[in-house]
């Protein structure tokens, strides 16, 4: 087998940035825009939207929850842009917690029977009325957040009355990439997506 | 940035309570609303029904069960409503008796090879007949059951046997939010929906 | 709330066993039916078939596998009416042979490179060749056993050479019912079916 | 019963080994034969392409990922038609690094941030360039291996810009098959796909 020329060696003129390929419908990414400033902080649930809502238990009374790769990399690309991912679940678990660690989630409550309370004070940290919050969440107990968040969004196996007060349900279900879809919308809404892309490829490739 | 005028704080006027979203055909409302003084007591499954009917197995023999969140939360629903969950499964599992534990469910029979035997004193206990009663099962253990109870529901991948016995087939698949439908769907014949649905929401609103 | 009549009691007259509702093309039942005596035994593998082929791996390299309470059920069924369940499995784990000897099954080969060497003896044990042999597989070292079986079942995750050689292909897939799916066509080929499903919810029942 | 005339014997002549019944569409199989020498490497992603993308986590921190056999057994094929399989991730895990030894996969890179760095010293050590190089990958950061690569493929849970750059988007997900899609693929357009098949079966039944 003859060696090549250049063995290993990325070629010399860098293929150039892919144009993005997602797109959402306008009323969407007008409302996904929020008010005044744009939307500020994102709000997720954990039980189906960060998971699939399935919560393991082993015999000995130990908790499995599974997430996503797509939607923890989507956090991190919001928090990049300058829109605080905020987490609120009504359960509390160690694995939740470690997932937000290693993601950067520095906004969470836990144990939250009631969301709204729970919500006030973050936002109140970060300085930002509900005109500047977006929400995700898929069953009752979010209903209080998404029916006041300027733009609300719910993944594909949600309740029946959760999505009916979303503005965008997203194809994805949760713990399978819903997450991610909704960071997607929100950085288009925002105008920050293809810079996104594009800065995440010339960041991996080296180029300046 | 500048700081909006009311950080954090929710606006004066709350929303108005969602109207059901959710909707069943009115033969399947009628027959959900069993007899006399209507269902007070349904009885599940666990394997297929509150779960996907699959056990996961590790190397040492432990025994892990993935349930939903939806279904937790429909369950609880549907005791808050006055009808009363019930638990027979023909297997057991510490990890079952943990999650029914958790959701306030008192009312079970664990290793029950004779799923009729089982149900008889704990409706005896209830002081209900089967023309109150309403089931929910996937296999042919659960066909005593249902061909007994005045409203029977089995979820999308139960077997063809149970699925042709059943008076509703959910949507959902078990352990992914059958239960929940089936709940949903006993409060809404029970004339119970629209009120949980609206007083959760004033309840986490904090409105009166 | 008045007390019912007769609390917790079953109404007198038992409900007719339900007829079978599930059916087969007829030439696929005519396939499953083996010849001479019929089909003996049936082989059937473990990951992909019992399971969904998923390996779930811990960091600390402990395996987990998902079986379906559907399959168990059916191989209990099974082997009732006569059809000895076989397994023969290219791994082995503690998690299957516990998953087997909770199942009854006794004739089994782990960790078999080459399976039509390891049916051989167990073929010979049972006083079974080819042609009264059913045997289900998902991948290339299953198409040995399935060129040579009386009838060859395949899962709907299969690979497409495997189901390509399978006279039938199961509507569910491996560890979610497919296994099941050839129990039951196993049985109804074999003239078992309806007197399984009519016993069985007899002896629920306690009707002679 | 009457015992038959060879129990458990093999009938005297072998079945014809099956014509492959898989198929691809002549420009994907073109593209994916590479230039040259044809494909000498392919580079696989971890999570979503050899899982669902899925991250298991206990409460006590330990991480669990589920891996597919059909997977496993394509990386081998692969592998003994003399095409590398490379890993290349941006996490580490335990489990990942144990999967890979049991499928003997020595080509491997951990928590490479940028994917492409870390692939240089691999293909180097191989004597590859990009015009003999295959990669598989399911988000942005391995956009940079698969705008490269001679052959770029993406399974079906890939997010939408990882599709738009993919000669094929497999019919199957991460974690399912879609690796072991992408490896018949491969071996397909190097000409090797049926024998392998063929001498898979003969290799098995004994024959010479």
């Amino acid at each position: 087998m003859a060696a090549p020329a250049n063995p290993g060696k990325a070629p010399p003129a860098p293929p150039p940035a892919p144009r993005p390929a997602l797109a959402f419908a306008p009323e969407v990414l007008l409302q996904a825009q929020g008010a005044g400033l744009g939307i500020g902080a994102a709000i997720f649930d954990v039980d189906g939207v960060l998971t699939d809502g399935r919560i393991y238990l082993s015999e000995r009374g130990e908790e499995f929850k599974a997430f996503s790769t797509l939607d923890g990399h989507g956090l991190k690309l919001l928090a990049g842009a300058g829109i605080t991912p905020i987490v609120i679940t009504g359960r509390d678990s160690p694995a939740v917690r470690r997932r937000l660690a290693d993601l950067g989630v520095v906004h969470a409550a836990f144990g939250a029977a009631d969301k709204l309370a729970a919500a006030q004070p973050i936002l109140a940290t970060l300085a930002l009325d509900w005109t500047r919050v977006a929400a995700m969440g898929d069953d009752w107990p979010d209903l209080p957040l998404m029916t006041r968040a300027a733009f609300a969004c719910a993944p594909a196996n949600a309740h029946a009355e959760v999505k009916a007060v979303a503005h965008h349900v997203t194809a994805a279900t949760g713990g399978h990439g819903a997450a991610r879809e909704c960071c997607d919308l929100l950085l288009m809404a925002a105008g920050r997506y293809a810079d996104c892309l594009r800065g995440h490829v010339q960041t991996l490739d080296g180029a300046p």
